[in-house]
């Protein structure tokens, strides 16, 4: 308990350090518990633990609020005892994807941008109940140092009622410093975000919270449940190379400064295969505005090519977790934590010009992409930050590759099965054939570069074919579809394990 | 000409006054013309015209960028000779609409905030060769005072290489002084735009170009082509109702301030009607930030009901007009004009948290909304402003007559036959049938608060069914959908001219 007491720097609240069980009885069936937490970064987990044990005896339901996606102490110990009537905004755990797709759950898909403000808003079905935050300390004013993430707590923290802090000891104390919390006022008393670069400090180090607010604070020793990435293979590779190619000639062309312009990119491994392969590029003093920071922001930094990179999490793998904490007296300088509604706002994204990298499920031949749904049916995880960087980017890429299923599901389809981000919203297409810039292009004119650049060769004719005969049927309309045969490659897949003719 | 030469107040300049014929005779096929104009408001109209004749005998194309759709002279004329290759960013113009969708025209169908940074960006197909932009004056130090409109106009001219400014003397002179003229850096450079109330004043009355940059200068006196609005029936009439009761609950809830929030309303009869209603609302005080300023709002300042509207275009009725130019030295005080990229900015809406209200094509059970296209495939007008809005308004509203066709289309569908904006998006919509309010749900339950709130009655035992047949068959997943009988709904209307079964 003595380094529990060491981070609990107002000796007064140190009377408030309870035990997880006794926290965690606080909370009522029925409640909106927000936490921290954004991908299984800087979640709390002791808490959580309890909670379900609680829940497994007394069986009840709570609506869990985070950041994204949490790791297996919160989403997973909830999932099991089925102690979650809704979730949003996001989520990757396969227990909790199981109980969405069983109408066990109720999942709201959120842009991560919305979350903190509509919460505020009371728009989410009434306020946050109880916000439960780890932390590496509390301050001498009762203010919350966060973790590996800043997510959506400083708003659960501002509007609830219960205030449950977990001190976790496995988080280094050298994160204090790392955070820049900004809550905006809500309208019509907003001022603009004054962050004018990467490297812009608004805000404070901490949480505003004082002592009389928080509740219970609980010491935790858990570390976060970060998970390894997929090796780079040579897809991922190429797309890669695509990306740099491409960039290359922008630059030529004028449009786009030589040091690019702050990059963001999504989670997982393509993403992180990406940024990795800009450490053999001869782009220099990059910078990074993005929501997560994984593996290939340290490549980047340790090969001097990055100057700063803000975020609202770190997530590395479990190898880049080490990494991370051993030189962390210097990754310290060049990245900074943000609210994620400061962090994904297009208010920033457009004005900073953000290059905005994500990858899609599938798209369709007129540009359309969908991000969420398996044959139009299924969550798989949601649309997380992705529509507010591609909405608001300066130039917006999605990645796929151009098959799934060892080949079996094109990625690139005559209609998606799900619409997360519309036509209006894309510029670059990247899979491992090749680049579609669609930038000013028609919908007809993109179907013909993005079959020609990025499909498939087993399914190039079949989606020529399929233009073909909807240009003719629709007597050449602006975007021609058969509509009885748009959705049947997912429905000939579902029946036959295939998108291919037999 | 008396009257042209004094709105010339440079006298080097007067030498550069031409005919129209003259000054359409500088352009060249293929070249990217750049125009003023948003709705039938505030675009070129004599060289235009020219250019039409021009191009009937000498047979070629050009691409035509402007801010929105433009009236008969501009549209209308070079439609009529087949004279455009490609058109952005949007158009209601039946002849344009007929070429669009016999892919005898290409149409880019963008964003419309996004126009005028994507044509410096240069990623539209090159820059904007010609600006032809309608003016009430050319200032001493060669500035251009705009008219009704302001839409790209200030982008067009900081591009391109040659400016023709037309002079239109139907245009009174007392709009100087309404537009507030601010064209925003590029990234890296960009600041943030320092709007913090709807009259925030932060740019010029003028459009910056000065002597030297300005080719032609062409008189012209041609009004307007506005056009009547459709009378308010009982469908838009009980549509406001519905708002304005659902604003009162909004009220009480502690959700919004009394004088409610800033405005948005999109074009059209319908949305004319919903401002219209708020006449005899219990809100007083009423701001608006919206693209385009219709009779409705003339009613709410008459009313005295609204304190200031800010706008990219005043496009009212003729009648309006009239009412308009007369009442101008009023109207002036209580109307600004921004470019789009301002009036239509995310980082405007969400800041000043505006209330977006929109009109929809169809929308389906699960909360998507086409905006755009007539059973999937034809072009209808755009996507406008709508998702500009609808993404970062504080409330986005959309609105929709629950049928259409005398009933042979249900506006609510199992699955939209094209997406604009997506159930990530929505929080409120509205048909004459009632309020549908989605706000934080899962689609199931959006579903279940659509079909009842919203649906046409002869509707809507056949969407339950659909709804129940997809959760069962799907096994309860997120999104229950039966891929072979999603679009059938369209299918059958444009087999049997109606959407119910025989």
């Amino acid at each position: 308990m003595i380094d529990i007491k060491d981070r609990v720097r107002n000796a007064a609240l140190r009377s408030k350090i309870v035990s997880a069980e006794e926290a965690a009885a606080i909370i009522k069936p029925g409640m909106n518990i927000g936490t921290s937490g954004f991908t299984p970064a800087g979640y709390p987990k002791a808490v959580p633990l309890a909670l379900a044990e609680r829940i497994k005896k007394e069986k009840f339901k709570v609506n869990l609020w985070t950041g994204a996606s949490v790791g297996k102490e919160l989403d997973g110990a909830l999932a099991e005892c089925e102690g979650i009537q809704k979730r949003l905004p996001y989520q990757t755990n396969d227990a909790i994807r199981k109980l969405i797709n069983a109408g066990k759950m109720q999942y709201t898909d959120l842009h991560l941008s919305h979350v903190a403000q509509m919460s505020r808003y009371g728009f989410l079905g009434g306020k946050v109940d109880v916000a439960i935050v780890e932390a590496c300390a509390i301050t001498e004013e009762g203010h919350i140092v966060p973790t590996t993430s800043l997510g959506n707590s400083a708003s659960f923290v501002q509007s609830a009622d219960i205030v449950i802090v977990e001190i976790n000891t496995s988080q280094p104390l050298e994160l204090e410093g790392m955070h820049d919390v900004y809550v905006p006022l809500d309208p019509p008393n907003r001022l603009p975000v004054p962050i004018v670069k990467v490297d812009d400090r608004i805000g404070t180090p901490y949480i505003e919270c004082g002592p009389d607010k928080i509740t219970y604070i609980v010491p935790c020793d858990i570390p976060d449940y970060v998970r390894p990435l997929a090796a780079i293979d040579d897809d991922a590779k190429a797309m890669s190379q695509h990306l740099i190619k491409f960039l290359e000639n922008e630059i030529k062309q004028g449009r786009m400064p030589k040091n690019l312009l702050p990059l963001q990119s999504g989670v997982g491994s393509v993403a992180n295969a990406v940024i990795s392969g800009l450490v053999d590029s001869p782009f220099e003093n990059l910078t990074v505005f993005t929501e997560v920071i994984q593996d290939g922001m340290f490549d980047l930094i340790d090969a001097g090519k990055l100057d700063f990179a803000s975020g609202t999490s770190i997530t590395p793998s479990p190898d880049g977790l080490k990494r991370f904490y051993n030189g962390l007296s210097d990754y310290r300088k060049k990245i900074m934590l943000r609210p994620q509604e400061i962090a994904n706002s297009p208010e920033t994204a457009r004005r900073l010009g953000i290059i905005a990298m994500n990858t899609a499920i599938e798209l369709d031949i007129y540009g359309h992409v969908n991000s969420t749904h398996i044959m139009g049916t299924k969550m798989m995880n949601g649309i997380g930050g992705s529509g507010d960087f591609a909405r608001n980017g300066y130039l917006t890429i999605f990645f796929s590759n151009s098959i799934a299923k060892n080949g079996d599901i094109s990625s690139i389809v005559p209609m998606c099965s799900h619409f997360d981000h519309t036509e209006h919203d894309i510029d670059v297409f990247v899979t491992e054939r090749g680049v579609a810039d669609v930038r000013g292009l028609s919908p007809k004119e993109r179907a013909q570069v993005i079959i020609d650049n990025c499909a498939h060769p087993d399914y190039q004719p079949m989606l020529q074919d399929y233009l073909d005969r909807a240009t003719k049927a629709t007597g050449n309309a602006h975007t021609p579809h058969i509509l009885s045969e748009a959705l049947s490659w997912h429905a000939r897949f579902m029946e036959t394990g295939s998108m291919k003719l037999k």
